[in-house]
């Protein structure tokens, strides 16, 4: 779940397949953010997890999501 | 300004030792939320800019810099 073809053609087309419905703030490392684009209509989220290392995209439109991002920009861990 | 270490030894340390003051939401391709981790106590914000792909710290307490990242969350261009 939550697959992501980053890395196959970046930018050229959305990144994220599907995305991840379970929680796993707690597994974040970090979490990147890609606005609107001529490439990809709606913003994409992916999530690189800890110690693997995984790439998963994550629902933008997910209450959990949006406030694992406030709290990492409130200084917190997610 | 905003200059990143990443890539010199990824989370041995804080990535960012200086962060961009001016705003720059307009020249924003991505934008990458590291947590607090063992390895550096703060959030660290670092955006890669457009064409240029060059990659800089922004300051996680700037009012601009939240409004880049809700706009982004709110599916429009940062």
């Amino acid at each position: 779940e939550g697959m992501s073809v980053r890395g196959l053609g970046v930018d050229l087309r959305c990144r994220c397949i599907e995305t991840e419905s379970r929680r796993i703030g707690k597994l974040i490392q970090s979490v990147e953010l890609f606005p609107p684009s001529a490439h990809c209509k709606d913003t994409e989220i992916i999530a690189t997890l800890k110690e693997t290392g995984q790439q998963i995209c994550l629902d933008t439109t997910a209450p959990w999501v949006k406030k694992v991002i406030e709290r990492i920009l409130d200084n917190r861990k997610p």
